[in-house]
């Protein structure tokens, strides 16, 4: 969700698609090394450390795919995700994390930390050395004493292996207080707050209790994480801890809303101690369970293969070209993995209702989500995306509202938009089966017509009573910019969804508020020599160039308004601009249901190819922005197929690299992730309707292995470091002249082979993609 | 909550004030037994069972003042309180209960039950015998066993003994799944669901586990009620459940959403069993600790006599008439003790957020008991009120809105008006100390300022955009009638706590809007011979004789609306009327800070008095619904406090009794016990302002032995059942000819002598009580 500046959109971009198979693809002998390549499993291509340096924020350690234990390294409570690079020391290892996330962090619960000696010390930092990070594999030695730990997990269950130098001296903190993001500021914002923690030695080999934390980034309420941690090897003198006091030789310390521990000597003659630490949502017993049907042995290879296993059948339906160079596998499928890290399967493990519903947690964010990852989800696997799908409705029911944002069972933060309606109309229009519509648009329809209120950060659409009224967000909401633009496009996938569904009046009216984007569209304002833009307008209908902010009644300061302005001022309020993490010049493309009518309101096609052109000529531009996520292929809509597919060809040379800092932005959830991985393809999803844009794909295949049981196949026939344009498109053998393609020819199965030239040619320009639903 | 037709309301009031002293105050011999009575404690004279059949609902089980945890039988599932008069059979004895509570039930977590022989069958109902109920203290017979249960309880927890008729064959069934208000309809409106639980035999002696249930009447998150039972005896055998499956030999049942229990076969040689149950909201170990240090022993009597001090040591702060009547006595101080039953004081216990803040929960509802609950608190604890009052201010800094009802650790129900307002102004005007008066005024703004949207029934002001908007709440909006009329008043208490903190622009604007009832006040109105009241208007403005109702667009059904439209038609919404639970007739007499107003409006004094009568004489009344508490002082305000008396002693000889159908409606945590007590003494607050009414006491002289260390006396001399006008007055010896006497000068200790009359008299007639603040 954070963005930076981008200085070098423009380095050169042809060197980047094979970088290791620099010879072309004819070069059978540099072909050669890559058929060993062949033999390779897809998981072994995922390198979770992509992106975790600068602003990616993914999680590092290993997780099940959407699987509920994340555990990894924390370095300190700062980090979002937990781990930050060398030389910063590491505290220990908690055992839930996100991925990619901006803002206050969340969880980071139940903390353990290898040491040696006396049982007396709560402090048990240590710098690192021979950190090893592989798909749910993590290894460390500590510096200070040498103890390496190995952690992998199964869905709820982690599995940590210390190796001591020394039997004798074989010690475990288990650290019931700790979590990430505390503030020494009471109830401060985004920080997450202490509640309560408790834990108990069961037996010399087990040990239960929990950690309650509330708040962090989405405001939640509190949410408790339950234990159940089972030794392979005894204890034999334990301190307790609550607060900065210890307890030693008591094995117990009952919630008194203080943080509690243990320090554990543990006996045996091995020099290795394995642990398990069953988590659940429910109680400790219940997480003692999920050891007991999970990991009902030690074999730590036998659960890492076990993980290795999940992945690799989700991988293996999207099989690409495998001649693709390693570092395309590894894009490719890091890609993948970060897609399906969140949201979290938590079914069976839902404190607040029970039923036989899934339920998913750690939507973080819809916002981030909805464009590319839910989409890639729902052509990996349509049933899981139709199950997250069901998960949101039966939030709405219990809880009121669907989800934007969700945490620790909470929902929360909006930023602008109710975006689950994006998400249940592209279920809706991809036709994902098991799912009540007629519920899904009552509870669409709650977010378009019952305000939310005072909270309006929780759920719901803030500003909304005025939206209904006025047709826009007024300026004295905030955000009104990105709010009066994202809701008009979710009262399109309502729109969608009511017309599907035959309800006439319902769409009847959502398809007229569809268009309400235009009440904020400033036809006569002209910036850098483009006009028309989303502008601040107050109630009563007037523009406004200088905003006022503040509430003194003697002051009344205000700034300058411009496409340009990205942020309110630093003594300004942050989340209370006109946009949220954007400026009108990203905003002003991000209108994804009438794309012609923005055309036409820019002044034509000649007019917005050159508003387009300035975009990223003059790096107004953010990658790392999801509202500028579908941006660079809006030239399809003027018959530019092949502008799209230069621009993110750009793009990806620019941003996307298999270095830790090898992500543009916070990754949230996938985001960034899974747009990179449409692109390889050459496939584009428009979320919320059916049809994905063709371009230039930077694989030479890709192969769907759908769920349904028919393979799709992508061929880029000819692609190389010079042949970057589609000259000509098959599908299933017929001649296929359109940039985009329809859900339904995908699910369908068959071949849709592209024809590479090295110079732009005339396909694709003539049939627009689908226009949109008319009232 | 409920009403009743008022069929009684004219049989003669005299014989009743003092039926066991009918020969007057002058024999000495008639006084002679109650000397004896002198002796007596005065927690003696409370009889729990009085409300216990028809309509009052109390709670009948063992409590501490606020206590938390409340034992009580449960007959079934169905009844509100748990407890229903034989001879339905009870289920067994659960942990936590409400007191006087109308609409779906909430709690009954944590069921155990004695029984004899085998462990296996989960039923073990049984009809009752010898059922005995005194404070602190239940105890009963179990036709079919022969088992004596009896209970007592520490604040959080309980304590049983149980006595079999063989020590070879004892046995107990703890049920971690049973709660009250059970509906077979998934999701029920009102109807408590089940979430979880859980049960663990821990060792021989000690069994742990929780209930984790949600909804119920405010529909609200789920909470999770853990317990820590130990046992005096060693189990000897068990069989645990879940659901309907047995498991012999099994000592624990993990929560997987189902419900748990264990069935107990118990040796030792006795005869008898004690138990001690610990409750916490935290955790079982919690509430393990809080056996530690509420129970460390097993002394019954001595937990038996802990309680009665604590009770003693409240009501021993207002020592009435040691000479009243015995129905006298058990009348005030059950009244008195039903007003400290709830809220429920969860200091320590609040698993939502930490702090040094007191946490109070089972406000059920403010709606109920702000007119007489809370002021009575007030005068006997001052201290214990301002925690109250804290802990409102604290859930609003961290659930975002002041509570209204609250249950279960999540704010809900509203039935119209944000009546925490009343209870702050309350407080501000009568000094309580310790609060941040303006953290309060900012809660009160939230309400007044920040619409709860979709959240409209948990918390905050439904129809506030309308209110604010057009100065009333229109037809539109559910319960329009009753929200304006309330939020009129509340923000009349918003304008008091700014004025006094000097928010002069804050005061302006609410003092104005305190008006508001003024704007469905329909001047021309006439019914039953009285002109205006408040009635129904639509947002145009426009005065609705016929009401539609129903969402249908073929069909417009409407039904006439009179001022005694009791309910919406039977095929309308329940809570979609004009009123909650009332007439026009009475919410047009429910402005308690503009009656003056409200008299000029109504025609002046002789028309208000024509008003007041007819509402009275034609029955209109409704002595259990709590928007008329203050209306049979309404003739106060036309100088005749004589004919207030009057009604009330009419009100509470028809109404009021020691038999267990002694309460007129609901008893709603104290409310209608209170609004007696403080009839009695003679003194009547109008809360939120800071003077009492002063009517004839039915007491002859009760003393306030106040937290300050002054006393302050209300003596009424020559009280008789003859002698009940108050003919003159003397403060501290100070002619005192006010009807009418300001909070603070109870506080500063006095005696206020009333001289009976056998007739009226000119006293209280010239100077009106205090007028409302003015604009």
């Amino acid at each position: 969700m954070k963005y930076q500046i981008i200085s070098t959109l423009f380095l050169a971009a042809v060197s980047w698609s094979a970088p290791e198979n620099a010879q072309g693809q004819h070069s059978s002998a540099a072909n050669a090394p890559k058929s060993s390549a062949l033999q390779e499993k897809h998981f072994s291509f995922v390198d979770p450390m992509i992106g975790s340096e600068g602003l990616g924020r993914v999680f590092i350690g290993p997780s099940y795919p959407f699987g509920m234990v994340k555990p990894s390294p924390d370095c300190g409570t700062a980090p979002n995700s937990g781990w930050l690079p060398e030389p910063v020391p590491v505290t220990g290892f908690s055992q839930l994390h996100v991925s990619g996330t901006g803002g206050g962090p969340k969880y980071g619960n139940i903390l353990v930390m290898p040491f040696t000696g006396a049982p007396d010390n709560q402090e048990q930092s240590s710098l690192r050395e021979k950190e090893t990070v592989k798909l749910g594999y993590y290894s460390v030695v500590l510096k200070k004493n040498q103890i390496k730990t190995e952690i992998t997990t199964a869905d709820k269950v982690s599995f940590y292996k210390f190796s001591y130098p020394d039997a004798r001296t074989k010690a475990l903190k288990i650290d019931a207080g700790f979590f990430l993001g505390e503030q020494p500021v009471p109830d401060a914002r985004e920080a997450q707050q202490f509640v309560g923690s408790e834990i108990e030695l069961v037996s010399p080999t087990e040990i239960r209790g929990y950690s309650r934390i509330r708040a962090g980034w989405n405001n939640g309420r509190a949410y408790t994480v339950y234990f159940y941690a089972v030794l392979d090897q005894p204890v034999t003198a334990y301190t307790s801890w609550k607060g900065k006091k210890l307890f030693p030789g008591l094995a117990m310390q009952y919630d008194s809303n203080e943080k509690t521990g243990l320090l554990l000597s543990v006996g045996g003659s091995a020099t290795q101690l394995n642990m398990k630490i069953g988590i659940s949502f429910l109680s400790s017993l219940k997480a003692k369970a999920n050891i007991e049907r999970e990991i009902p042995h030690w074999n730590f290879d036998q659960v890492l293969a076990g993980l290795q296993n999940q992945w690799e059948a989700l991988f293996s339906r999207i099989e690409i070209d495998p001649q693709a160079t390693k570092t395309q596998q590894q894009l490719f499928y890091t890609g993948l993995y970060h897609t399906m890290l969140m949201p979290v399967n938590r079914t069976g493990e839902n404190p607040l209702w029970a039923n036989d519903q899934p339920y998913y947690d750690d939507f973080y964010t819809l916002w981030d989500t909805f464009r590319t990852s839910n989409p890639l989800i729902t052509l990996i696997s349509p049933l899981r995306e139709a199950e997250i799908v069901n998960a949101l409705i039966d939030i709405y029911k219990h809880d009121g509202y669907l989800p934007d944002g969700r945490s620790g069972n909470a929902n929360g933060r909006t930023q602008g938009g109710s975006h689950a309606e994006v998400v249940i109309a592209d279920a809706y229009v991809k036709k994902l089966p098991g799912i009540d519509y007629e519920m899904a648009l009552e509870a669409m329809l709650k977010d378009a017509t019952v305000p939310p209120g005072g909270n309006e950060e929780q759920e719901g659409r803030g500003g909304l009573t005025e939206y209904n009224r006025l047709g826009y967000v007024p300026f004295s909401v905030v955000r009104s910019g990105n709010r009066t633009v994202d809701y008009a496009y979710n009262d399109y996938n309502i729109a969608t969804v009511a017309k599907g569904l035959n309800h006439r009046k319902i769409f009847d009216r959502f398809i007229k508020q569809s268009a309400n984007w235009r009440n904020l569209w400033r036809d006569d304002y002209i910036h850098e020599g483009s006009k028309g833009f989303i502008l601040p307008r107050d109630a009563s209908g007037k523009w406004l160039d200088t905003i006022a902010y503040g509430n003194s009644e003697i002051q009344h300061p205000t700034y300058i308004y411009t496409p340009l302005t990205r942020e309110t001022p630093w003594y300004a309020c942050h989340w209370c601009g006109f946009f949220y993490e954007g400026t009108s010049w990203e905003y002003s493309f991000s209108i994804p249901h009438e794309i012609p009518a923005l055309i036409f309101k820019s002044g034509g096609n000649d007019a917005f190819r050159k508003r387009l052109d300035t975009f990223f000529d003059k790096k107004f531009y953010n990658v790392a922005n999801e509202p500028s996520f579908l941006t660079p292929t809006l030239y399809h809509w003027i018959g530019r197929p092949d502008l799209s597919s230069l621009r993110i060809r750009q793009i990806i040379a620019a941003s996307y690299n298999t270095s830790r800092n090898g992500l543009p932005g916070n990754d949230d959830s996938g985001a960034m992730s899974s747009w990179l991985a449409f692109h390889m393809i050459g496939l584009y999803p428009n979320a919320g309707q059916d049809y994905y844009l063709i371009n230039s794909p930077l694989l030479k295949q890709t192969i769907f292995h759908q769920e349904n049981g028919k393979d799709f196949k992508v061929i880029a026939k000819g692609l190389s470091d010079k042949n970057v344009y589609i000259k000509s498109a098959r599908l299933n053998g017929k001649v296929f002249n359109q940039a985009w393609i329809k859900h339904e020819d995908i699910v369908k199965g068959g071949e849709l082979v592209l024809e590479m030239d090295a110079a732009p040619s005339s396909w694709g320009t003539q049939i627009l993609p689908p226009l949109s639903l008319k009232p």
